[in-house]
């Protein structure tokens, strides 16, 4: 393991500039008394994977979400938290580095220290690993000097996000029982938090008293759902991806070149359709003598192409039962030996790659960009000879952008968003909750109207299920925080189609310019988090408020027609709910 | 051609701000009165190529350098430029887009109108294309509104970078004849630059009235040479390419994996060599428990390597012969076939691209980076089978940063640089110049520090010699502007040895951030521009005020001691001059 973590690093004039930004917190978090208001009991997105969570979590699902409010604010069943003990707490960082992480850990050890200067932070060097084998680093100001709002997971590094096994659960409920640990927040994605769920109950069913919290830290932006409106590193992610994008289409627009890249989009499109599409619109384009353009496409983009995920599985199926690589091709079935025929060799040979233990994993080592590139270039060449095509020959350059974007330099929102979860993780052991993840909504809004809460992790889970290998066998899986995907009925998409013609015939190429950490620019959020109407939360509480007025208004003493009529509007209500939510009670 | 050129963009936030910014202009451009400056004839950087120059350009060789100065400055033989009649230029973007292009035409068409509101700016759509068809946009304050300080080429565009053969030199002729052009204004890199000088040449000799005026911008750093410091584009590519690299070395630090990249080097290892100083270095680092790393490889590298040169040679001669490509192998030299034979499939698909008309071209094809990371991986399994190296296995990532760059919001000190060039090119055609570059020197202090000036673009050519097919064959290449190389006694590249082992021993990963136009890092600047000791043009002047204090401290009625110590320092400084230069008269 490297042992350079937590020293303090060589800064550029910019970055020691960053460290020296402090970023604010909301009002419902200033000073050192916050109250706490629990709302119902949480249940399940889908209620039919209700029974299936319960089961899984006896000692962790269905509790309240909770509200940090102000203590002055008028809320009748909160609770103020007045006792701040010394407490030690545990930091991890799970899965990949995202810009902001860093902050987390300052937010979590401010917030500690302001409570009660004893209390103690410790981060786990070199992520779960760290965790499993106790390798520990006290956090102080002076070791975070260097690492404010800055990128990167170095102050702690990281290791695989894995906290999934017998062996790897119980090592990590030993290094928080040696260590005596009050908490322990994971920093993480859908992954991690959800590992993060399993230690909770784990650690409640054997009554370990270390509460465990996940902070939602992922730049893939697919830990989204009714409680988490966006991860941190997400907004970075989004900037310095469109700085590198514009850049490639302003010198594509110079230059006249097709260019392909990635982008995140959703399409179940077979490879030919899809084929088909994208020379559409280069012949659309070429009509209009506009010989140059750029296509994104999704990472995973391949995974949802049919014909192509089958024809991995059969080759993992086969790989599974040990035929050599050289004899995969003659082994599989007509249709699917034809479609990897007609694969070019480049692509062949990263279709026979062993899968790793997740077969997703291994789909990122298929370069889709450089197959759609050369199955375009056959199309165009093809529809040229037969005369349909008679623009310019097509030729395309590939971009990946990944790696360029994960190690930046946080974006102002990602530095505050980080530093108030981190806060919001102290609030969450204060009140002595376990299994809950630190959340904050309303980030449309400037940041003295964010509203921070926690919401337990289970209620954030679904249940997939799967056809088996046999005619009608259905298997349901764990529990899990699946990655959202993109919402094709949200008001996003909606805006992206309404566009698309726009997009794709007129060269509308704004460039966002490099990130900003002030003037123009630098407070702009992402369109998903402004155009979305995400505010769950808030709504859950205008329907309370609603069911308050209603008790308020019809007690004993109201007139007759007044009773009926909320009577008969409050059964209408119920019953479109039970027709919607199809109740399934257990 | 694309018929889009010139109407506005739709701007984001930052790009708005940025076309609000307003360069200024050196004391010696302010105002409408500018004085002219003559120096000594200009004579070649090798004086043995002077003869094969002078003969090139009989009429636009040898003649002298000029400074601009503030009108007000007391230079004996200053010449101001009182007149200022209406005059029409045209402009045309040559080569490849580079960041800060357009300032050069705002500063130019600025220029123009304070000097004189009815003269003309014609931009010529679609680079050198538009030039020979006169396809011209006349530029105006409200065509400009959206391209001020903004990145591409998309005001005007471009094309290949190509005024070459005889049928395009007439074109060219034909249309600044046409068009009554008392100036043409080639913006480029060392290709286009050269076109220039021969442009004006040629326009001489057929007293042709327009002069031919070359601005250095070209993303490649390489148009440098004792009067120009550096290209319009590389700053922000510098910063924009520092970005990117650090964020990848962020990310490697802590995602510990071993990642290839480009980066611009010099080098003349073999290939194996090669191979084994990076083993060195990843098992080196492995050593120290440091599972990671970046490796920076220059895009030409591949050219530096010999014995692939060579076999791209012999590649490149059989296919010039008419060998189909699947025959190419068979026919190789033993040795040439070994290697070739050694390479992965890849890469020897790759080697057996047909060359295009430039064989340096199509280097740009084959992946270095891949290459190397296959070569590195396979002898790292075969170090650890030895026994040699004990450590984790080594796998590489690949970058190629290049697209991401060329189009990015030009840095501010581009922004100002090009500005402040446009605005010399009026002053060089209102002094009648012809065949001359637009040079600013003295940029490593701030811009009121700047000297302005031009000179002869002959002056800045060599002439290469190249060994024939047959023995002793000595062929002379034609005088042309050539890329500037590293220069491997320079300062710039002494301090990265001096680091050298710092670098690639420690995690040394100060990350400068993304390009900011305020605040820290906004007017850093070039590490080479800033280290090296380029100011040539103010040195040739201190010359010059030596000889002239010799001439005046020794004149007649001067004593005896005096004339004898001052004949001996001269006799003694001529003879070593004599020596190192020797003298070739012509």
């Amino acid at each position: 393991m490297y042992s350079d973590f937590g020293i303090p690093r060589e800064l550029s004039d910019l970055q020691k500039r960053r460290s020296q930004y402090q970023p604010e917190l909301p009002p419902c978090l200033q000073g050192t008394t916050v109250c706490v208001e629990f709302g119902d009991a949480t249940t399940a997105t889908d209620s039919s994977d209700a029974h299936t969570i319960s089961r899984s979590f006896p000692h962790s699902y269905g509790q309240p979400l909770a509200h940090f409010v102000r203590a002055t604010a008028k809320v009748p069943d909160a609770q103020i938290i007045i006792e701040h003990p010394e407490i030690r707490v545990g930091a991890v960082f799970c899965g990949r580095q995202s810009p902001g992480g860093h902050n987390v850990i300052w937010g979590l050890h401010n917030a500690l220290r302001i409570h009660n200067p004893n209390s103690t932070l410790l981060g786990f060097l070199g992520g779960s690993e760290g965790l499993f084998a106790q390798k520990t680093l006290e956090v102080t100001d002076d070791i975070l000097a260097t690492y404010k709002n800055q990128g990167g997971y170095d102050m702690l590094g990281r290791t695989k996000d894995q906290i999934r096994t017998a062996e790897q659960v119980n090592a990590a409920l030993t290094a928080c029982r040696d260590l005596k640990l009050d908490g322990l927040v994971i920093i993480g994605g859908v992954t991690s938090n959800t590992y993060a769920a399993q230690l909770a109950e784990t650690f409640a069913k054997v009554k370990c008293p270390t509460k465990v919290v996940g902070v939602p830290v992922s730049l893939n932006g697919d830990l989204k759902n009714q409680f988490v409106e966006t991860n941190v590193g997400f907004d970075t992610v989004c900037k310095v991806n469109s700085q590198l994008i514009s850049n490639v289409c302003t010198d594509a627009f110079s230059a006249e070149k097709v260019i392909l890249g990635e982008e995140v989009a959703a399409s179940k499109l077979s490879l030919f359709e899809l084929t088909k599409q994208l020379c559409d619109a280069v012949q659309a384009r070429a009509e209009q003598d506009k010989y140059h353009g750029v296509f994104l496409l999704p990472e995973g983009l391949i995974e949802s192409i049919p014909e192509v995920y089958a024809l991995l599985q059969e080759i993992h199926g086969l790989l599974r039962q040990g035929v050599a690589v050289d004899g995969i091709s003659s082994q599989l079935s007509p249709w699917a030996s034809a479609l990897f025929d007609f694969l070019p060799p480049f692509i062949r040979k990263q279709l026979l790659l062993h899968p790793e233990s997740d077969d997703s994993a291994q789909l990122s080592q298929i370069e889709t960009e450089r197959l759609l590139a050369h199955l375009v270039e056959k199309e165009m060449i093809k529809r040229f000879k037969e005369g349909t095509y008679k623009g310019k020959k097509f030729s395309a350059v590939c971009h990946f952008f990944g790696y360029q974007t994960r190690g930046s330099l946080p974006s102002k929102f990602d530095c505050d968003y980080a530093y108030v979860l981190g806060y919001i993780c102290y609030h969450i052991l204060a009140t002595g909750l376990n299994g809950y993840m630190a959340t904050v909504t309303n980030m449309k809004n400037p940041l003295n109207k964010w509203r921070c809460g926690a919401a337990p992790i289970t209620a954030m889970m679904t249940v997939k299920h799967y056809y088996g290998h046999g005619p009608g066998v259905l298997s349901v899986g764990k529990p899990a925080v699946h990655p959202a995907t993109v919402d094709l009925k949200g008001k996003a998409y909606k805006q992206l189609r309404q566009n698309a013609t726009n997009f794709l015939m007129d060269d509308v190429y704004r460039n966002p310019g490099p990130l900003q950490f002030d003037g123009p620019g630098a407070e702009a959020k992402a369109v998903t988090l402004c155009i979305e109407d995400q505010d769950y939360m808030g709504r859950i509480k205008a329907l309370q408020e609603y069911l308050d007025k209603v008790r308020t208004m019809v007690k004993l003493g109201c007139s007759e027609d007044v009773l009926k009529a909320a009577l008969s509007a409050m059964a209408a209500a119920t019953n479109i709910l039970s027709t919607m939510t199809e109740n399934t009670p257990y």
